[in-house]
C-alpha cells in the first residue's frame, strides 16, 4: 500500500533524523525543518516552518512534542518554536502525528478540531520500544556490574512489555533470572520461561547481585531497602520519580542507575524505525477506514 | 495457610489420583470415591459417595465433570452416577469445585443457589495447562516427524498461551519458528522473541515441515490447503472441531494429528497439581475474603 | 561438485530407504538390493545382489554392517545374504562406505586391499546424530515422566556430543539442568551455558527428576544408586551395557529406560540424510586428493 | 581443601586488586604490593616488594607479568619494578604463578629452576575468560550499533572458545546468528545450535549488520571487505593485529572496533575471580600430586 503524498518532519532528536532517512529511503517525499547542521542521508528536502507544512500532507511531531509545554522539541536547532495558536493554525487540514500529543492540545484550543494522532499510545509502538530499552538496560548492565551477568543473580520487577523481554535476554546470556509480580498467571507464565518467581511485595527479600526495576511505584522503598541482603547494582527502568528509594539506598550504599529513554540513546535507527512503522500502520488502518 | 478441613475427591482420571496424592502429602485428610481398583501412594481413605461428601467440607470433582452430560466423570470405575437434583442435594452446604461447571449446572437447579468454583476457568490454570499442553505437541511432533525438529521450519498458528509456550520451547531445541497472529502488538512479541511473524491469513503461504494450529476457527480451510506449498505434518492443538480441513488434507496426502486433552494424557501428575493449585488458591483468596 | 557414477544401496533399515530416496532427488542413479516390499519415493530401481554392485562405482552398506557378524543387515528382506570371501569378491575395484565395518574385515581377508570408508567413524557423523539422539531422549523424557520437563529437575551424566546437545534442548523447553564432567574446562563450559555443573563422581548426590546418562562407564553403581536421593526417571543413552546397575536400580524402585539407536527409530529420514551427507564429504575429499 | 600459607600480590590491575579481596573474603593472609592508592575491601596488608615476598610463600605477578618485557606491570603504583636477576632471586623457593610467563623467563635465567605456574596457560582459565569477552562484545555492539542486536543479523567468524560463547549470547538476546568455521564437524555443531553455518572463506559473502571477528588470521583482507555486501559494524576481538586490514575497511566506510583485553574492562571482579579460580585449581592439583 503507498500513501499519496509526502511526509514533513518538525524537530526531534536522532529518532527523528534516523525516522526521516527511513521514510525517504522508502521512496516518499520528505521535508524536514529543525535540523540546522544535519546532513541527511538520501534524499530529504530541508525547509523552513511554514514551507515544510505546507508542502506535506503527514506531519511528523516529534516524541515528546515538546519537554517544557511551551516550545517545540528540537534538538538540532537552536531556533525556538513557540507552541500556540498561531503555530497551531499551520495544521489546518492537515494529518498531524507526534509523541505525547495531550501536551500540545494544551498549547491551543484549535487541535481539538484537528486531525492528530499519537503514536506513542499505539500497544504496537511500546511493544517494540521495549526492545532497545531491554538491550539498552544490558548494556548498562554489562558495564557498571563488575562480574559477569552470565551466571549472576538478576532480579527483574515487572512482568509488563519490558519485564518480558529484558528477563528474557538476561537469560538469554545465561544470568539466573528472578521476575516479580502481582498476579497468579503471571506467575505461572515466569514459571514456564524458566525464570523463578516471586511476589511483588516480596522482591526484597531474595539476595541478588542486579535488580532492574520496571514497575513504576514505589518498589524500593526505604524499609525494603534496609532489609535487602547484599548490595545489588540496581537499574531503574521507571519512569520518574522512578520506583527506588534514592536516598535510602545511597544510605545503605547501593548504587542505583536511573536509565530513561534508552531506545533513543542506545538505538536510535531502531527507534526512528519504530515510530515510522507505527505512523504507516495508523495510515493505512485510516486509508482502510476511508473505504470501508 | 491452612485449610481448616479436609478434600473429597469424587471420580475423574489420572490427573485426579495425582491430585488426589498430592493433597493428601500436604498433610490433609483426603476421601476419595470413583477409584475402585487405583492403590494411592500415601494416606487416602477410600469410601462411597455419600461417606466422601458427608466427611469432607471441600468436593473436588474432575475436569469435566460430567462427558455425555448424564453421569459423573469416573475413569476408575465401573459404577455410574447419576447427575440429578438427588446428587446435587448431597452438596447442601458443601464447598463444591470442579471443571466445565455449567454442564453440571444444567443437571439440577439446586446448583444455583450451592457454593461452586469453576477451576477450568482460571487464568491461571490456563497459563500452566499451556506448558504440558506444548510439551506433548512436541513429543508427537518428535515421534511423527521423519525429520528432526532441531533445523527444521515450523509454524505455530496463533499467539494465545499455547502458542506462546510451545513456539518458545520449539525455538529451545533449535527449531526455525514462524507464527502467525492478527494483531500488530502481537507480531511485534513474535518478531522480539526470535521467532519469524505472519499474519494469520497468511499462515498458508509459506513452506513449512510442520504446522501446530492452535487456533480454535478455520484457519486451514480447503483452499487455503490446497495452495500450501509441501506436505507438512499438521498437529492441530484447537479443540474441537479443529482449524483443519480433515477431507481436503487427506485429499492432499497431509497427515494431520489431532491432539487434545494433552495434559492428562502426558503428565497427569503435573495436570493433577496444576488443578490442586488453583484450587488451593481459590481457597486463599475466599480465606482472605471473609477476614476483610 | 558432482559425482561421476551411480550409488548402489545394499540392506539396512529405514535410514538407507531415506538415504536412497534422498540421494535419488539429488539427480544420481540409485540401485538397491534387499528392500523387497518397500515402495521407494521417487526414481530408484531395484536389482538383485550382482546386478546392484555391478551396476555402480559406490556401494553403501548399512550402519551396522553386521549385526550378527555373519549375515549382511537387511531389515525390509527374508533374504540371507551370508559376508564371506565370494561376496567380498563381487566389490572388486568399487568404492565401498558402511558403519561398522570392522565387522566386515573380519568375514573375508579381501577387503584389506580394497577402497573401503568406515562412515560411522566420521567426526561430523557423530555430532549430526547427537541431534536426533537428544530428541530422541526428550521425547522418551516427555512420554514416561508423570511431570512437565519444564520446571524439572534434570542431571545428564558427560558433556559429550550427546550431553551438549541434550542439555541445550533440555533448557530451551524450561528444564532445571545440572550437567556432570570430570574435566576443569568442561565445568566451565557447563556454567557458562546456564546449566549447574558436578564432578562425575558427585553426580548421585544431587536430587533430580530425571537423569539422562551419557557416560558408557558404570556411574550408577549399586552404591551410587542406593545412596541418591528420591526415584528420578532415568534414562540411559550409553551404548551397551549401559551406566546403570539395573538390579540395583529396580530393588531401589528406580525405572530405567535404556534407549539406544534413536536416530534411526526417532528420525530416520535425519539419519538416512546425515549418512547421505557424510558419504557425499568422503567422496568430495577423495576427489580432491586425486587432483592435487 | 585448604592451602598452608598466604598469597602475596605484586602488581597488576583491577583484576589483581579483585582477586586480592576474593582471596582474603575465603580466609587466606594476603599481602599486596604496588597499590599504593588502593583502598582494598577486606583484611589486605600492604608491604614493600621484599617484605610481601618473605612472608608468602605463593606469590601471584600479574597478566601479563610484563608489557614492556622490562619492568612488572604496575597499574596503581608510580613505583618500577625492573625485572632481572636480582628480581628473580627474590623469589627462591617461592611458588610463583602469573600470565605470560614466558616474557619474565626472559628477564632471568634463574627462572628456569624455580616453581613457576602461568595461569594463563590453562584451559579451564581460557574457557571462563569467553563469558566475559562476550559481554563486553555485546556491551560494543549494544552501544555502538544504531539499530537493535535483536532481529538483526550477526556474523561470528570462528567456533573456538569466544565465538561459542558469543554466539549463544547473541542468539540469547534474539540476533539472527550466522557463524563461520573451517571444519566440517564445527558446521555440524554450529547448526545444531540453532545458527546458520558457512566456511570461513565464505564468511565475507553474506550481508549482516554486525561483524564480530574472533579469528587471529587475516580474514576480512582487502579482497573479501571490498566484495562485501553492505557496511556492517565490525567489532574484532582477535588478538593483533587482528583479522581485519583497516585501511581498506576505512576506504569503504567500515567501522572497526578492536577490542581487546575485555575481561578486565567490563568486568574485573569476574576477571580476577577467574585468575583466582586457577590457581587454587592449580594449588590443589599440587598437593594432590604431592600425596600421590
Amino acid at each position: 500500500m503507498k500513501f499519496e503524498s509526502g511526509f514533513g518532519v518538525l524537530g526531534g532528536d536522532a529518532r527523528q533524523i534516523a525516522m526521516a532517512e527511513s521514510i525517504a529511503s522508502d521512496g516518499y517525499a520528505v521535508t524536514a525543518f529543525g535540523f540546522d547542521n544535519v546532513d541527511f542521508l538520501g534524499k530529504i528536502k530541508k525547509a523552513d516552518l511554514k514551507d515544510t507544512v505546507k508542502s506535506c500532507e503527514n506531519i511528523i511531531l516529534p516524541l515528546p512534542v515538546t519537554r517544557d509545554g511551551v516550545h517545540l522539541k528540537m534538538d538540532y536547532s537552536n531556533e525556538k518554536i513557540v507552541l500556540n495558536d498561531a503555530f497551531a493554525k499551520l495544521f489546518y487540514k492537515k494529518r498531524v502525528f507526534g509523541g505525547g500529543m495531550e501536551h500540545l492540545s494544551q498549547t491551543s484550543t484549535l487541535w481539538q478540531t484537528f486531525d492528530t494522532h499519537d503514536y506513542s499510545l499505539r500497544e504496537e509502538f511500546a511493544v517494540k520500544n521495549a526492545v532497545p530499552t531491554a538491550e539498552g538496560a544490558i548494556e548498562i548492565a554489562i558495564r557498571e556490574f563488575p562480574g559477569t551477568l552470565n551466571g549472576s543473580h538478576c532480579l527483574v520487577t515487572g512482568f509488563g512489555r519490558i519485564g518480558k523481554v529484558l528477563s528474557w535476554m538476561l537469560r538469554g546470556i545465561g544470568a539466573n533470572v528472578t521476575v516479580s509480580a502481582r498476579k497468579l498467571p503471571d506467575l505461572a507464565w515466569i514459571k514456564s520461561c524458566g525464570y523463578s518467581a516471586v511476589l511483588t511485595q516480596q522482591a526484597g527479600e531474595g539476595k541478588y547481585d542486579l535488580v532492574f526495576n520496571t514497575v513504576p511505584a514505589f518498589v524500593f522503598s526505604r524499609s525494603v531497602l534496609m532489609e535487602m541482603k547484599g548490595c545489588p547494582l540496581m537499574i531503574d527502568l521507571a519512569s520518574l520519580p522512578g520506583g527506588i528509594d534514592l536516598t535510602a539506598a545511597k544510605e545503605k550504599g547501593i548504587c542505583v542507575i536511573q536509565a530513561l529513554a534508552l531506545p533513543g540513546k542506545i538505538a536510535p535507527k531502531a527507534a526512528g524505525e519504530i515510530i515510522k512503522d507505527t505512523i504507516y500502520h495508523m495510515l493505512k488502518e485510516g486509508q482502510r477506514l476511508e473505504f470501508e
